[in-house]
């Protein structure tokens, strides 16, 4: 036989090394699992689903005995004894691999195969109610699942010592609790439907002209290939591809994004792209020597969604942005006319709208759709509305504070995937992500005062620079609250956010002349 | 709680049950494994080829694990005292279990990860000795595979009560020994080689036209999306993509094959494609009700490859087929001319040639590249050849039997990834294969008489209902040599591959032109 070690030999390893081990194992699943999502969504023939959930199931209920081993729980017990003070990253690690076990251990795998079972029926069923705009269909299958995250949000609140819907935030966003999402709904409340209504009338003495055209499916990957380059994406280490709803799904070292063209219109393809690149970005630049690793993994759907909204609506629907982009649309597409000059392009790309739809509302109305989700899921999971309820509810929401009414359920309760497949405590990571977003970049603007004009070469070394250091490199070292304090000298606040929507859409028409 | 009882429950299930939930398991696991090979040669980024290495290492030691655990020896054990011996299928799937479990458990989990390591590091080099053209780069690491890979066979053989080398066979065509293999080899060099001096002699008489032109890719994969069509291949349940070199993976339900186009030479990618198509046609065809169970498998590498060649080969290569083919070429490139002819095309794809590339030669060759693998990986395996002696050993070969020899390794001992990646006892289900072939069809000839017509027509319905009920609806339920008894009323043999040859390739002029 060969004199080689068998790999990974355990026996002069300490507990905390071991662990390591484990993790670098259960890392390996993760990516096999991402691969198959990724997969089903892009690549899969039609037929093949109920094999694929198989597999997915297989790996998902392996994954959670791996994670909730006695094994792991003694290891963690003895590397938690043993481990050295001083090495920050090592604790930080060890913190964040107690987490992942305590989530695990608290739901247990009959539990977690009810949901996989119950949430793959509704959602099977939520495609079918839409079809037929019968909220009926769903609704008992909605209820079903909502029965169900109840006991795991009760199982997990007492495993977490936090209050139910806090641990389903904390599966999310960790060491983000109601209170927090409750005082900034309760700013942003106080200024933004004011903001929106004073917005939608400077714009409407500013009309600009519709961006029309049929733009090519090759052309526009070519625009979004050199976009995303142009920002910094490997393509070495990920690729994107086209899905019914743009994702980011894969490891870090391999991500794969996709985005989701109209031939009509030019700028949901690029705009979903550049969106997916801001998640990449940062799964890139997650810590490489922690990889596989907890405290190398990304802090969790609110930092998730502040990087892809800083890219997508701050940077991309910013002035300068516009300035870099334009000759690329001349050159990609030959348009040319006066909708095609900057100012009209900004102008469309930040007109504010009182629609009905979520995914395509404007950065100023964002905040008030994942309001309404958010009051609701908080109401559906205290037991305070009932299923039946639902249509009633969101339409009066809707017609209080934005004056529509969905016509039909596809516009109304049934235009979110999220509720079906049992992401309660997901919706507020959006608009916390857009509130993180704009006090990252408040402090990067000082930072960095040649800003725009780097952007407007096209230069994002800057400014992603400034995010690797601030919050990329830091994985999941220190919690969301303590990242944001350390890169911006402030907690959470919806301030910065407010600053920014405010200068941007009041902004004076003088300096809007003076600016192209 | 909600009173949904967990997915299978095994406390009233019997141990046979037990095993069929514990397969359904392995099964979900090797359905992922193999979708991250598919990925990792079509679709993966450069960059993340060691991620994906870990990921597949670790799905791989689990599978071991699992298939090895106590649990399923004890319950094979209870299982076999119970079984109902009048139930077939389930007699044979036992016997399959238990034969994946031998196996598993003969090759110690260290050995395992071993031969992983050192089959990784050997692929890179086997690329690295073929680009310099050096063959000392490669031959450390092929002697540490090779001396990993008698240790698998020595305790394989102990495990399985069989020859070393029968014992790697096994691996891949169970039930085939190297006696079965010496007897094929001994009827095919009785013949081949006067057979292929009379063919080239003839083929010299009649020269074909060269068949020159460019083919541009987007319609080559719409010719082969169409011939796939109407061969029956689904792509509800599978799909075509593109690789370095042509392969089949995936699960049945899952398929995936590839090929590799070129627009100089419009077969090569026409011709992969519908080799796989082969394979596709069988894995898609195994017995629906005993998916994911061993007894629902293929029978093995000689049975697969005999699937493949069928098509690729003796369909594919056949006069009624290129009637069906040469109005497709037409539609679809526009070509014309005396060389685009059916006798020309014909003429073409029946070329015989001396040639130094396996993957390159023509039916009549191709046994004895065959031959020579199998010679040389014997002689390595028992000592009697060095690895440093094999380049020689290669030319002499080739230069005994060919009458050439090769002008550099990558023509020579490095054109094969199959000893790099520790495929010992593989290459003879190539020669198998194509003896299988040769007999299932002088079989389906006789069961149906008007097949030249439907194949000329391009109705394939025939055809494969026949290779169903023979071949595919049987997964692994008889033993190969009890399949190929049943099909044909005959044990294996060359003698219809002979026959076949001799037919084909001493064709009368007259009879070509009869027929053309």
């Amino acid at each position: 036989m060969a004199d080689v070690p068998p790999s990974g030999d355990p026996v002069s390893a300490t507990p905390y090394q071991q662990l390591e081990q484990e993790w670098k194992r259960l890392h390996a699943f993760r990516g096999a699992l991402a691969l198959l999502r990724w997969d089903a969504a892009v690549m899969m023939p039609k037929g093949s689903a109920e094999i694929r959930g198989e597999q997915l199931a297989a790996l998902e209920t392996e994954h959670h005995a791996l994670l909730t081993a006695p094994r792991i729980s003694r290891l963690l017990d003895r590397a938690q004894a043993n481990i050295q003070g001083n090495n920050d990253w090592q604790v930080a690690n060890l913190r964040e691999m107690r987490r992942q076990r305590d989530h695990a251990i608290a739901t247990p795998v009959s539990l977690v195969s009810r949901l996989a079972r119950a949430t793959s029926q509704a959602e099977v069923k939520w495609v079918e109610a839409r079809g037929a705009n019968d909220f009926a269909i769903f609704a008992p299958h909605l209820e079903e699942v909502l029965h169900l995250v109840r006991d795991k949000a009760q199982l997990l609140g007492q495993a977490l010592n936090l209050a139910p819907y806090d641990a389903l935030i904390d599966e999310f966003s960790p060491g983000i609790t109601m209170a927090d999402i409750d005082a900034m709904f309760k700013s942003l409340s106080r200024r933004v439907p004011t903001l929106i209504r004073e917005a939608i009338a400077l714009q409407a003495k500013h009309p600009s002209l519709p961006l029309t055209g049929k733009f090519p499916l090759a052309k526009q990957r070519q625009l979004v290939t050199e976009l995303m380059k142009a920002l910094g994406f490997s393509f070495e280490n990920g690729r994107i591809d086209e899905s019914e709803h743009p994702f980011t799904e894969g490891v870090p070292g391999d991500i794969r994004i996709t985005t989701s063209y109209s031939t009509d219109d030019l700028f949901s393809g690029v705009l979903g792209a550049l969106h997916e690149t801001g998640h990449a970005m940062y799964d890139l630049g997650l810590p490489r020597e922690w990889r596989g690793q907890p405290v190398g993994r990304d802090r969790g759907m609110a930092i998730e969604e502040s990087q892809s909204l800083l890219i997508e609506m701050i940077l991309c629907r910013s002035r300068p942005f516009v300035r870099y982009l334009q000759p690329l649309l001349v050159k990609h597409f030959g348009v040319e006319g006066p909708e095609w000059e900057v100012e009209n392009i900004y102008a469309h790309l930040t007109r504010v709208r009182r629609g009905l739809i979520r995914v395509d509302a404007d950065e100023l109305t964002y905040a008030l759709h994942i309001q309404l989700r958010y009051e609701l899921e908080k109401k559906l999971l205290a037991g305070q509305l009932a299923v039946r309820e639902l249509p009633a509810a969101w339409a009066e929401f809707m017609q209080d504070r934005f004056g529509v009414s969905p016509a039909n359920h596809r516009e109304g309760c049934l235009q979110d995937i999220h509720w079906a497949v049992g992401s309660f405590g997901y919706f507020p990571s959006y608009a916390l992500g857009a509130a993180i977003a704009a006090q990252l970049y408040e402090k990067l603007r000082t930072d960095i005062p040649a800003l725009d004009e780097q952007v407007a070469r096209g230069e994002f070394g800057g400014l992603f620079a400034w995010l690797r250091e601030h919050v990329h490199s830091l994985g999941s070292k220190v919690t969301t609250q303590e990242l944001l304090k350390n890169a911006t000298g402030k907690p959470l606040s919806a301030a910065s956010a407010l600053r920014y929507l405010e200068g941007k859409y009041l902004e004076d028409p003088a300096a809007r002349t003076a600016a192209a």
